[in-house]
């Protein structure tokens, strides 16, 4: 069976489509903008599940579970959130079908109308907050840190798997506290932990920043983002953490009565990723012969092909498949032993490839006289004879160089392709041939972002927060500018 | 604070509900008929997640995601689902929202209408089929084991918190096989777990057994399902696992190829338990002091609660529990320590004891004197002084004995609570006054089935799996009959 992968050469747009189709991380659905995530897909997005929520519990947050259904109102409430969220949702209008007058036909029943619509949460702030108005009473109260793993709606036109789906999956948390600055500390610690997440587990180098006024989630006084570079150069935006300071909790009044008996608004945040990352990881580090996934985050990290030519020689091999497994399993390393005799070993070479399975092993009755197997591992395609003895660390230290590897492959890359300029023809010539982000200087006015915007399809990603103030001239009005800001094309 | 929970002798289902709100588990929302799960609450609800997907993927299933939304069609797809499903469900229209003529109004936009109708999922069978269409060809396509954990919309007039709301969240397994023997061994399989986990870790007895027509799932051949029995004498449907024959298949035309090169319709299971087990697991157990979590389920297993007059005091105790912390997470023993200077130790005893926590741990300066401290158990109430040296494994064992002791009680309680009889009339005196399930003999059809429900309100809960065949008169048309089923009132 040929793979039949689009190069990203040809095409990578379609590659990424015939990576995420063909090795079995998600399907197309009857629903339009809606995905499948089959279980190959789903067995990554658990990994990266149980690493944030353990993060999330390590820093104090609880997981609680919010209605999926908001009412219309709601969203009138807190007035730039109706700008940014009310319009591409899904609206639920009745409660009931009824029988058509055909066979078998059904109708939504007329009768059945509901007084308000409700709406399938886009994001949860407003039905949170209208309840934590009932939470929250005293400063004993807070702060109150709370994260839901749900599934939102928003209504999109132009879908990606993964990337840009109408349903989604992701986390959202919400958090109230006392004071601005503990708030504000919260927004940056949860960014930290999703920095931490996507280099260390998805092998993915990010830039930490804040985003412009155009940029920032609605009903935000500050959104701080995790920026990555995807190898066709352009950005994605991995995850968000909001500062929300007041702005919700003056919408739905929610006070507490601090030690002294004083009534304050409580200061919030809210951060979520979603299954995007999925679309990242992919983007990430897959190559034309598909995907190639982190260790840390593959469901099976070590893949047994045999190698045999009759039944004996398959028996025998299988003996020392077992007590590969159970040293390996003793390392806590996910091990696969593949005896399907309906394939050949050059089918399962390609197929395991083609699902990134981090390290593969063959065993043929020479390695098993010799001692020995055949070692490849996905990232570099490189293949070594170790022996049997002591393997298993070996397996264990090639996983460990091979997370490694990714992370560095792809901060190369992001480095090369991250490119300081001063002249705006430059950053034209840049953005239109090399892609990448852009280091350059700007104004501070939208006015002249969404005219950048207009010209280049390159917006603003982020202002790094380890940006060094320095004195320029704005890459397109020639006005002051204290910093540098990054500027890319993005998904 | 007083707890301020009514007695069950006074008002059962008020019991029930000051038991869910008070202890923290779950509280209303502003959307009708759907709840939010509170922090507490989803604790226990991952907990029992955890648990059955373990045993999920241990016999082979993967989890996956299917879409929140199904095209209305689909339902007409599979004739008796249709009338079980496409009728009480919450409608999408519209997918997009528009300013109104007044500030921050929205309405919805007329021209943003859509062709077809989109129903919320009330449970995935039809747009899980319309996929396994794509994905199932071959013999080697099969079984397929999937799984997933999702949320669904039912809309309920008559609401309670967990046991029926709008909103609930479950998991839905759905599975193809190749004969119909693997298919129904399948659903006995789930079965069994479900069982298992009702017993071992809920401690809730349950009777395993298979549906009448009346009660069985739409589009099924056979519904299997645990019941289990309430405090107030009415049972609870657990969960269910249906054999639905090749009904689906037939309905979305989902066949295989198998080795002989025939074309065949492949056979289906699904099979699903909900937050509604969070509803039982209080029912069965908890008190008027509030609720009694199993050790298995509890978040939190241990509360130490220091004794003090001064803060030498509180300092020496809190030296000690860093030690019996310590020493129970040795044993895989959560524990918390609750030092809060701003609550009594009276205050903190009703409260643990609301919250249901296993074993309560207090200590004073007369203890540390002593080495000993004050152990209580949360289902008996029973207080003893142990030792500290050797406690951990004296507060293992006494879990493990709450464990075994709340799967008794219940058990106890069930079987005093399930009476047989061959008397109408005396059926009709123990569904009034006693409750409980009632063995009685019944005539097989659907008839009498429906005209006993009119007149008690006593439906069949199930036909044991384990049921003896014995020859009787049915206790209504006194007709023959060749087995006793298990009718209640139920939840």
């Amino acid at each position: 069976m040929a793979k039949e992968i689009t190069s990203r050469q040809a095409d990578y747009s379609q590659w990424y489509n015939d990576l995420v189709l063909k090795s079995g991380l998600a399907d197309y659905s009857d629903v339009r903008g809606c995905m499948i995530i089959k279980p190959y897909g789903y067995a990554i997005w658990e990994k990266m599940k149980q690493y944030l929520d353990s993060k999330f519990k390590e820093t104090g947050h609880q997981n609680a579970a919010f209605p999926l259904l908001i009412p219309k109102s709601f969203f009138s409430k807190e007035a730039e959130h109706v700008e940014g969220f009310a319009k591409e949702c899904a609206v639920v209008t009745h409660y009931r079908l009824k029988a058509g007058s055909k066979p078998n036909e059904l109708i939504v029943d007329p009768s059945a109308k509901l007084e308000e619509e409700l709406i399938i949460r886009p994001t949860s702030e407003t039905i949170i907050w209208s309840t934590y108005k009932k939470w929250i009473q005293s400063y004993r109260d807070l702060p109150l840190l709370i994260n839901q793993w749900a599934n939102v709606v928003r209504w999109e036109m132009r879908t990606k798997l993964f990337l840009r789906t109408s349903e989604f999956f992701w986390q959202e948390g919400h958090t109230a506290h006392a004071t601005r600055k503990e708030a504000e500390t919260e927004a940056r610690l949860m960014l930290q932990i999703y920095a931490d997440f996507m280099e260390k587990i998805m092998a993915v180098p990010v830039i930490k920043g804040v985003k412009t006024a155009n940029e920032r989630f609605a009903g935000a006084v500050d959104t701080f983002t995790v920026e990555s570079m995807m190898q066709d150069g352009k950005a994605l935006q991995m995850g968000t953490s909001h500062f929300l300071g007041q702005n919700f909790a003056k919408a739905f009044d929610v006070q507490y009565l601090d030690k002294q008996g004083k009534l304050n608004y409580v200061w919030a945040t809210s951060w979520g990723v979603s299954t995007r990352l999925m679309g990242a990881l992919v983007m990430a580090h897959s190559d034309d012969e598909g995907l190639v996934i982190p260790p840390a985050l593959a469901p099976i990290q070590v893949v047994i092909v045999p190698i045999y030519r009759n039944t004996d020689q398959l028996s025998e091999i299988s003996n020392a498949a077992e007590k590969i497994m159970a040293d390996l399993k003793k390392l806590e390393i996910s091990v696969k032993f593949d005896n399907d005799d309906s394939k050949k070993p050059g089918w399962k070479f390609a197929e395991y490839e083609l699902k990134g399975i981090p390290v593969r092993i063959a065993i043929g009755p020479r390695d098993l006289a010799n001692g020995t197997m055949e070692v490849a591992r996905r990232d570099t395609r490189e293949k070594s004879i170790i022996n049997m003895d002591g393997f298993a660390n070996e397996i264990k230290s090639l996983l460990d160089s091979i997370q490694q590897n990714l992370l560095q492959k792809a901060s190369i890359f992001r480095n090369e392709h991250l490119t300081t300029t001063d002249s705006f023809d430059e950053f034209k010539e840049i953005i239109e041939n090399k892609g990448g982000f852009i280091s350059a200087h700007w104004d501070g006015t939208s006015e002249t972002e969404l005219k950048i915007k207009e010209l280049t399809k390159a917006t603003i990603r982020c202002i790094p927060l380890d940006n060094k103030l320095e004195e320029g001239a704005c890459i397109f009005t020639g006005k002051n500018s204290k910093q540098r800001v990054l500027f890319a094309r993005s998904y």
